[in-house]
């Protein structure tokens, strides 16, 4: 049993799950409250600078690849040619790099509400922003929802929902009027991909989320799997929803050519992510 | 930054790699000293039963399967037969129920130091227990390393080291002279299977671990990687030592009829699992 009144260590602790994970810190650099959540930034001793929001780990100098990778490359790969793309949240601009990684795409649009957050990676995960000078991209700070409900019909090949936890400013990312607007704002094959969770942890917010979206009318569903050591669990999902029709194969030889390029990702990684185990299959 | 000096959370704290992880706990139910470790369980709010041996979590209830499952099953799926297999460690007696769900399994061995280990599993977690009474199962209470010395040359077919970590009871179970005695216990095409700690946070030592499998004569390594949620970084990863000769495939159909009875393992994972990613490709 351990006592964690050091100031030396930042946890996470969370109740609902009944469980907590924890980095030790060499300094806290920033505690700013910004107009819409409370960011603090620490100087580990192991992990880099992390960035915390509202008290929720959110990204770590060592391990985010994981993350940035999957939320953006099984879904660019599954569409046959992704010219047109949307970041909702994503202020870290981590989502962001991986898509302009894409050579198809010619225009990559991120909005987020809260400036303080960009400003903050800017500084403190440079390599995560190398992108943002990118002529293809767009950085927008602003309300995601209003963005979405205002879009054009069918103007969308991918829309990436990178936000944070269902609950404050990110609560209504995850509900149907929303899920609407994305589908609506989709071309016919395009695809809307949502951070959904842990799927050790968190099944039943990924099983209502999916109901959702068939409610509103996606046509088909994949949530894959994949690692993320400083999430509670390790273990963390996105969910992928497709407009019409089926998903297809997605381009194994596009994604070969970009795993020489990523951390994590790969065509086989690509493939076992999207197989759905056993022990979340029962409960979805 | 939580206190964690509530009584209610058990939390293995990892000074090495400046990480740490918690779960809430409803009782301390047991513990003891048992000639070679501490042993406690705990009874947690989520995650079902907790052993910790030396203050570090062993196997909770509900995430066990995903270390089983992959200890066990891509090492005798990539041998063309596995007959004849021994289990080092082990205690909890899991990784041996995964090795009786083979049917080409004639005989299992497990060899545990610890007596106290099995009997805290065999009333804590009776479901990894459930093959105990399986007539090709014989489980030992003894010295693993002496085992494996006093082992006739070229018996076995598979090798399973499941270990704690490199300190302690374990410390002998990483070195030349027991990588050697198993080598020879290991019929040409054979395999050894040691578990090889965090891919995100131990590289070092399986760098090490790898180079001595090989210095011994192994021809061939191969690390595979897993989530294992309470264990540091929540990625875990095992290492496959062949005796001779290349692996070659593993047996798709055969691990596809296994994987309608796992939670987690399957073909398309097991195949992922064996793809080094490149933050690891580089270190190694």
């Amino acid at each position: 049993m351990s006592d964690f009144a050091s100031p030396y260590w930042f946890t996470e602790q969370c109740d609902k799950t009944g469980s907590a994970f924890s980095l030790r810190v060499k300094n806290k650099i920033v505690e700013k409250q910004s107009q819409f959540q409370k960011i603090e930034i620490y100087q580990t001793t192991d992990f880099g600078y992390l960035m915390v929001l509202d008290g929720c780990t959110m990204v770590s100098s060592r391990e985010n690849f994981f993350y940035h990778e999957m939320m953006s490359h099984p879904a660019l790969f599954t569409h046959p040619k992704p010219q047109n793309v949307v970041v909702i949240g994503g202020g870290d601009c981590g989502t962001l790099k991986e898509v302009l990684k894409h050579t198809s795409v010619e225009a990559a649009t991120q909005i987020d509400i809260d400036e303080l957050v960009t400003d903050m990676a800017k500084r403190y995960f440079p390599e995560l922003c190398e992108s943002n000078q990118d002529p293809r991209a767009q950085i927008i700070f602003g309300d995601g929802i209003k963005f979405m409900h205002d879009a054009l019909p069918e103007s969308l090949d991918i829309i990436i929902v990178d936000s944070t936890d269902p609950v404050g400013p990110s609560e209504g990312l995850y509900d149907y009027a929303f899920y609407q607007s994305c589908l609506n704002a989709l071309k016919p094959d395009g695809i809307l991909v949502q951070q959904s969770e842990s799927p050790i942890l968190h099944q039943k917010l990924i099983k209502e989320m999916r109901e959702a979206m068939l409610e509103v009318g996606f046509s088909n569903l994949q949530t894959i799997i994949f690692p993320q050591p400083i999430y509670p669990s390790g273990l963390w999902s996105c969910t992928l929803a497709k407009k019409q029709g089926d998903f297809g194969e997605f381009r194994h030889k596009d994604a070969a050519e970009m795993s020489n390029n990523c951390e994590y990702y790969s065509p086989v990684v690509h493939q076992a992510a999207m197989r759905l185990p056993n022990f979340l299959k029962k409960s979805l």
